[in-house]
């Protein structure tokens, strides 16, 4: 159990023992109604066919909402970025979710990613707009200016999140690349 | 000496104790020798009459450096804003210490930060772009847009750091207003 525990993410030896004596400790049946909570979430969850966030209904809540805009589709990382972009509130548009960004020092190439599907939903021609949100990394900024090349070809812009300086952030306390990029991003007042 | 060494900046009433204990252990000569430097350092600075930025000499080393850009003038709120740009090696004109930001609600007017310097130096005509380094915090934000007011009608360009997520930050973490701005701030790949 304890080996089992430790392959959760931030879950170490020691908490993993911490866990494990725990629920040594609780009735069967306590064990047990967390044990099928786990693999019924697991089991009722899937990809969407759509954008590839993760739902238990498919397509997922997003895509069937007919209310979002279809000109826009913000590409993320992971599910839990488009929770994040969502908070904003200041994205009406659509998600694509790649699950990975591409990373030739992981072994994970193009195909890796969800792109391939990413492309047939452009395909469709309704939008106008791919707003690249994958993370301001190595990997995240790599597979940003990739999928600018396959997509600015099909007549549709490609932007990307602005890197800069933190909302509340202060100058003397920001790291030199952080601080690079908020110059040369600077914006016309 | 503990109610003097608590006015100093992230010093409290314990650790003024502990600096204090240590003081009065030390020989009567090291103190004397601490105590001359402190008055001989402030004693030997003031403000470069050029960029108003803490110096020994007037004009500061940066203003007379020749082999600096006279076309751009980046504007920060405090002598170690002007550090934190020159680690980015990015940045080759020149700079304007505010020592200030516009604050109504502190009672910082324009008139109490080196405005009035800044439009001298710009009265010069050698310049033609001024970059607002303020804080992304409100009072940078507002100061930013009254520099903006006071120099575009002189036909100088006037730009803002790019705020948004920092360097190798993550979409997931990234706090709301922070993420809104990047959004909102997004360019073209």
């Amino acid at each position: 159990m304890i080996q089992e525990l430790t392959r959760l993410p931030g879950v170490g030896p020691k908490t993993a023992q911490r866990l494990a004596f725990f629920l040594l400790a609780q009735p069967i049946a306590d064990v047990q109604s967390l044990a099928e909570a786990l693999l019924r979430a697991r089991q009722n969850t899937r990809q969407c066919g759509v954008c590839c966030n993760l739902t238990e209904e498919d397509p997922c809540p997003l895509c069937s909402d007919s209310r979002r805009d279809r000109d826009a589709i913000c590409v993320v990382e992971r599910p839990a970025d488009v929770q994040a972009v969502e908070r904003t509130r200041d994205f009406h548009g659509r998600y694509h979710v790649l699950h990975g960004v591409i990373s030739p020092l992981e072994g994970v190439g193009p195909e890796d990613i969800r792109l391939a599907e990413l492309l047939r939903r452009l395909g469709e021609g309704t939008c106008r707009e791919v707003i690249v949100a994958t993370n301001p990394s190595v990997e995240g900024e790599a597979t940003a200016m990739y999928i600018a090349r396959l997509v600015k070809p099909l007549g549709i812009r490609v932007t990307r999140l602005a890197s800069g300086l933190p909302a509340g952030g202060d100058l003397e306390y920001a790291d030199q690349v952080t601080l690079s990029r908020a110059l040369q991003g600077r914006r016309e007042l």
